[in-house]
């Protein structure tokens, strides 16, 4: 640190990002991301526009919005195009919350959310998830606080109805509800259709799960007109070019290609079911998970010890150190071949443990 | 604004980026981009890389950190890639600034500063430039606050020598001197090479203009270690994933094409002589641009009129409200043929007025 680093920051403890080592090629089960790539249409796209690099974007990504918008059955002026939904994240954090409006989460959940809190000084509070890792409702009807939930729930995959997530935004009409879809499209329901009921929800998505845009940084609000307002101000007073050319046009692209993106939402969500049933049948515990990862933990072997294992082999997943979930990995659900040498690892390594 | 908004930004006036009017084809000289079509080489770069948009990019470039650090003779861990220039700008004035640092830069500048300044909460003072825009170097030199020069100035063009900029720098060890040099390869002198000399130098770059990547968004920020960790710890809180990958691929292949960037560079400055020369044949009053801009005012017609006239006849220029500086009309420097319209209709224009 600096002496000249701001006090409000002197003691931040950064997010970590999922490793991306370089040593060797990894099977790379450990950032969620999709194992299909985009669709010819949208590297087309996206060289198409490369082409126009010496132009700024467009701020205010018309054509992108309209589309999204239209996608989800809501205006352009209800949507708010980001550069990758941590974006729209912070911005949240620093539009909705402070002293008046604190901020309130699950104990277990994205761990971006506590990093946001610290990094724009707003108070908040954690609030244990259930021992099987269930959010109990009850805690955040009328809570009176800015609701931050992920539903699914990272990183156990686990899912709120929709009911649910209704019953929290209806009883805190004074405090924004933050629902975080990254990881709706295979198999949560999204509550995006609920903005015309409340201005007080924000549903966040992402293009870089089901869409396979990771490495585009492609994210959206979804809100009442008054907040994409609110955060828009934000946005022109910090960086109004947010969203580059390319990720633009291949957003653009990649909303024509819906029937390819639900097809490959179904093979994620049937491999999923197969790797659950397959991990189950080593002895593994896994949650019930309505995302492209599953979660889950072994009697034999600690998380740790699993992570480094598969690690050595060339597997990677993601080993969180928090006390509640240490015992667990988070395994993305890849293709299946991914999945075949993910199996075949981890079968060698509880065999050795015996 | 929602009743939910954050009292800390309501009062914010966003910065107003340039006009992209969408009623017609412009000759756009409004936003200071470059004529020249980025290379093939950095198209098929972006394209190869939209093949893998299903993986998150790096975190860390450190390909792009290490090639761009090279061509400067620095670290790569004395570099950081950002979402454009004004993403760095914007940590900037979070990091460095505060009550104990607040900020200083002159009345006529990149106008977001001062939004960047009222957004993030930090005092600040504006020090006029003198009668004929030049920047009084004494005025900064000892002044105790987190200084931020634009070198060359915008919208003047105006830039000081490195000499100058040095005495700043070394005369306020103990706050950060940020110098935002998103033009100086059109003829001012970079002071990147003192990041060794001096702990206190935060220099900003872009590849915005001279590079034809306005569209990618992607900007530098270059000083000692300790600054860039801290400017790493904001970024790994607030969007670690910043760059995507397209934009990643077309910075380093950039940086490969210096040969071209210098020719075009060359061509830009050379214009640059041409458009001035021209608008001062015409009566205009023009600044002495270092930048790949021209800022005129003629005597018989205001700012305003110019801007609306030609705008009527498909010419976009950039208009500023700010009383000093009404009367005047930021002109980029264009291709040969912009130019050429350009003067044809401000010809046409000034034969009305008559």
């Amino acid at each position: 640190m600096s002496r000249f680093f701001s006090e409000k920051y002197s003691r931040l403890v950064p997010y970590t990002p999922g490793e991306q080592p370089r040593d060797m090629e990894y099977v790379k089960l450990n950032t969620n991301e999709s194992p299909f790539a985009p669709p010819p249409s949208v590297v087309e796209a996206a060289r198409r526009e490369a082409e126009r690099l010496e132009l700024y974007p467009a701020p205010e990504p018309v054509e992108l919005c309209k589309k999204f918008a239209s996608s989800l059955g809501v205006l352009p002026t209800e949507v708010i195009a980001v550069n990758g939904s941590d974006e729209i994240l912070d911005f949240a954090f620093k539009c909705f919350c402070g002293k008046r409006h604190p901020a309130v989460f699950p104990d277990i959940t994205y761990g971006f959310y506590e990093v946001f809190a610290e990094a724009d000084g707003v108070p908040y509070e954690k609030i244990p998830l259930r021992e099987d890792f269930t959010v109990d409702v009850d805690d955040y009807v009328g809570v009176g606080k800015t609701v931050f939930i992920a539903n699914p729930n990272a990183p156990t995959g686990i899912a709120l109805p929709l009911s649910d997530i209704e019953r929290i935004v209806a009883s805190n009409p004074d405090n924004v509800v933050v629902i975080d879809e990254a990881y709706v499209d295979f198999g949560g329901e999204s509550a995006a259709g609920l903005i015309h009921k409340y201005d007080n929800l924000l549903v966040t998505q992402t293009f870089s799960k089901s869409r396979s845009m990771a490495g585009a940084r492609l994210g959206f609000g979804i809100a009442c007109e008054e907040l994409i307002r609110d955060l828009n101000t934000l946005k022109y007073s910090t960086n109004p070019y947010n969203v580059n050319r390319m990720t633009q046009a291949a957003g653009c692209a990649v909303l024509d290609e819906d029937d390819l993106i639900k097809e490959n939402c179904r093979t994620i969500v049937s491999n999923r079911e197969y790797l659950t049933a397959e991990l189950r049948s080593f002895g593994f515990v896994t949650t019930d998970s309505s995302a492209n990862f599953v979660f889950a933990r072994h009697p034999k072997i600690s998380g740790e010890e699993l992570y480094l294992e598969l690690k050595k082999r060339g597997v990677l997943v993601r080993h969180f150190t928090g006390e509640r979930i240490k015992e667990y990995c988070r395994i993305t659900v890849g293709s299946a071949g991914q999945i075949g040498i993910l199996l075949e690892k981890t079968k060698e390594i509880l065999e050795e443990k015996k």
